[in-house]
């Protein structure tokens, strides 16, 4: 009960300034992010030094205020459906060098120091360890992708040994 | 009603491989990219030279396909509904120099070339053109975003004439 009465009451406050015209959104100096209908908003985390791309992912209103506030990434986790202190388990915390808007206020850049850690659950550095190649293609069901990273940065089973694999099919 | 049977067919097509096991997606060299209920994946464009993001955009099936096959970037126009020809309108293509998948391949990552010229319809280089301060936070619907970009690359009235702004609010 006690839990349907917050979320109620999330439901209904707004943390950030409300969006009243584009000229202000788009040109004006105060921070007014748009949220999707499922109340997050997509992150793009790159890192400081190589300019690398670390990992795609989402923040709830909560996630970006604790962001700003403590200058550690958190995100919201779709798949575990929590708000998500990156690094908290296999110790790879994201020390938040720079955050930046877009235009219209519906994607964050931020740009972190993992050391000579990693961001990806699977292991490697970066979570965009594959390319894609690029020109013709004959048959899109059978487009082989390269991986550009050669060793994992460490083992996944003994970091979450027990814990769910996140990714979804 | 041609449309219609078009529209039909192409629901019921799917594009790229089958996503049939976690191991495959995560550590397989087969692109097998999940769109979301809309149709669309996320993705993170980067200035090939600098690093820096440019913008965040959706790609549809056919957009990705498109962006493989001509090595120059197509992207879902949520706001217009149109297959996008990026740089169409303003001249400022962006060609493909890499193109990644992330991990559970629901993101990509597009490196991309675009000379001198500007990614953001509101006239500057970034789309990311403000920042966000860090630290504590007195009142959230006050924060104070800096301009990092001191001038815009393009004049949007002059180019985008006529056509009306795809920010939403």
């Amino acid at each position: 009960m006690q839990i349907a009465i917050l979320s109620f009451f999330h439901y209904f406050t707004k943390m950030f300034k409300n969006r009243e015209s584009i000229l202000e959104v788009e040109e004006g100096n105060l921070l007014s992010p748009k949220f999707n209908d499922e109340g997050l908003i997509p992150v793009i985390t790159t890192d400081f030094k190589s300019g690398e791309v670390l990992m795609h992912g989402y923040m709830n209103e909560e996630a970006l205020k604790k962001t700003i506030e403590t200058k550690e990434a958190y995100y919201w986790s779709r798949s575990r459906k929590i708000l998500w202190h990156k690094g908290k388990t296999s110790g790879f915390v994201q020390k938040v060098i720079e955050l930046r808007v877009d235009d219209d206020q519906d994607a964050i850049w931020m740009s972190v120091d993992i050391g000579d850690g990693a961001s990806c659950h699977v292991g490697y550095r970066s979570c965009f360890y594959r390319s894609i190649p690029l020109g013709a293609v004959k048959d899109t069901t059978q487009i082989k992708i390269k991986f550009k990273e050669k060793e994992k940065k460490f083992d996944p089973k003994k970091i979450y040994k027990g814990q769910p694999n996140p990714t979804k099919l």
